[in-house]
């Protein structure tokens, strides 16, 4: 498998179904230079180019808060929002500030393979906890904390893609969110909410977050521009008790080196109350559905019997799961000699053993005929090697 | 006092001889949008909107790489050196590397506030070693370096900004910094030297940095564009081995959220390609060294006998040792009424009272009109302590 963050990874004439970016004609380009121009020429630089704020861009900041409290009624004020640079700092921010060393933290398994290494990154025991179609299972996630319990430990926080998540597309449902709210209060850690695809969403409505569900109580929920709008950008948003928003506010990093990229924060504040946001996601969520059909109406197609894969509402990602008899690192070896390149599962269990027969399709990426012609060269792949 | 990074620290019509950033009038700001929308035109946009590779923007890397050798003769090469999100962000990520909670790292006494702020932030002890007009007191070092052995502990890495101090001024001289390697080698600790005020020089050649003298050996130099281009980009460059730039790169952060700000470093590379860097700072230099004049003068006609200051031949700032008799809080108080803010020498040092009789002012933010006021009352308001 290649890095799927890296456009670099990518072979020249390869099909990566690994790569979960955008692809570059789904980028706002025209609207985003005409802004930075007019930007420029009205606004004065300073808020361009000098230090900023420590807890972001003021004019973000305060579009952000609107949209949220008119979109999901969160009632949120300024004091609950900051400004990171991208999720990604987010889960850093966190994850410093709230463990040391040897500190449990809990995940979904599969869960997103980045965010397990940031955990590893600070030597945390990472507590894995399956999830089936509803999200995590909550029985589970009770056995698990007992028996942490048992051994004298605390989980720190559970980390969640709750909304499409990255690698499963699985959206957990309300009553699961209810449920492990209940479990935080029980057993008293944090709930770390990674809600960066909940925009791309292509059917109704999503379960409230929990955030709102636990009504903001020891709730960290990260969004990010990044799969709306454009990543190279690095433009994110923490919302978060005040008292919590403020601890990270007055922390060395921030006070050394000021808020989020001011740069590139003041792009996306220009661009966001410009009011070309709203109507660029909604074509996003089109663009992205229609991809995501193709990938299915693929897999339908190609899929021998004995594979399952997940049926994403909204997204970058499918999940499968390959029959006993079919091991991921052989199909993967058949596929790069093909010029496929998927993620395989292992990356994204913490024992990689337990994703030896799943790998992940992003939809994001590819043209349409390009992602059908992947996901049919590896569904002949899997028919050779189950025959 | 305020806090220094933010330009929304300061309070209307007051004089922040505390900023310690650019002033508007120093930033290349046409230069800056006529290379914007020529990248945008003729780059393509991926560079600039997707994720980048982990190691940062592969032209800047490419050019800093050929400054350094040309400039300086480092003889390092690509693998020795990544993009990062100014030398705070490699600050934050070389501490998250290299330290756990209760380690001992040495720093300089005083030393740069915001550092010693993340060191906290990172639990770590913090052992201050006292400093003189050629740096670091080697005998000191070796003090330290024994007691700490004596309790079993060994220090991860010495923090040290080698050129024009933050907040002192004073450079280290090349005697005392080969005699630092020495211990370091002896003691085996890593050296960070934050080099952000190298090129801001209005003098003659600099000692050859810690990464020259040492060979590279054990070394991690950190660079940045926030004072010779602008702080609002937040690119800094991290020079080290390539194991250790390896690291970094590798590690879950940049996996998951891609290299250094794409979009800032991209038109930062820009920048540097069109050549229009090296005239800038030598323009810079040349702001800098007439604000750093009319700041010596005014502080030569103003300040009463018994206070001290040094004399940068770069950089940003002046520090001052007030007489016994004069109480930097009592001094503090008596300024802000008039208007006047500067940075407390209790903010620079570990323990609070080593700094009860010091103050940091800085050249780089006011005009030379406000910068010679605000001397002339401070000096007023100690002759008004002293009588």
């Amino acid at each position: 498998m290649k890095p799927e963050a890296t456009p670099q990874g990518i072979v020249a004439g390869s099909i990566p179904l690994f790569a979960g970016h955008p692809s570059r004609e789904l980028l706002p380009v025209d609207d985003l230079q005409r802004i930075i121009s007019a930007g420029w020429a009205g606004r004065g630089v300073g808020r361009y180019l000098n230090y900023g704020d420590e807890q972001g861009d003021s004019q973000l900041i305060d579009f952000l808060v609107e949209r949220f409290n008119r979109n999901e009624t969160l009632g949120i004020s300024r004091e609950n929002l900051m400004i990171i640079g991208g999720s990604t700092g987010g889960v850093g921010m966190i994850t410093q500030q709230l463990t040391r060393p040897g500190d449990a933290v809990l995940v979904d398994a599969p869960s997103y393979r980045d965010a397990l290494h940031i955990f590893r990154d600070h030597r945390l025991e990472i507590c894995p906890v399956p999830i089936d179609d509803d999200g995590l299972v909550v029985s589970d996630l009770a056995r698990m904390l007992r028996r942490l319990a048992a051994a004298g430990k605390a989980p720190r926080f559970y980390y969640v893609v709750p909304n499409f998540q990255n690698p499963s597309g699985i959206t957990m449902s309300r009553e699961r969110r209810g449920a492990v709210i209940e479990l935080s209060r029980e057993y008293g850690f944090a709930i770390v909410e990674d809600d960066v695809y909940n925009d791309i969403r292509f059917g109704g409505p999503l379960p409230p977050s929990f955030y709102e569900l636990a009504g903001g109580e020891n709730v960290l929920r990260l969004g990010s521009f990044s799969k709306t709008l454009a990543p190279g950008l690095r433009i994110g948003w923490l919302i978060a008790s005040a008292e919590r928003v403020r601890r990270f506010v007055d922390s060395g990093m921030l006070r050394m080196g000021g808020g989020a990229n001011p740069f590139s924060a003041a792009v996306v504040a220009d661009y966001c109350r410009s009011d070309a946001w709203e109507g660029h996601v909604e074509w996003l969520r089109g663009q992205y559905r229609r991809r995501r059909d193709v990938a299915l109406a693929a897999l339908d197609a190609s899929m021998p019997a004995g594979v399952d894969w997940t049926r994403p509402a909204g997204g970058y990602f499918i999940w499968l799961r390959l029959p006993q008899s079919v091991g991921v690192d052989e199909l993967e070896a058949r596929a790069q000699a093909r010029n496929v390149y998927f993620a395989s599962g292992k990356g994204f269990f913490v024992d990689p053993v337990a994703g030896a027969h799943h790998l992940r399709l992003s939809f994001s990426f590819l043209p349409r005929v390009e992602l059908q012609a992947g996901i049919e060269i590896l569904g002949g792949l899997i028919a050779q090697i189950t025959a």
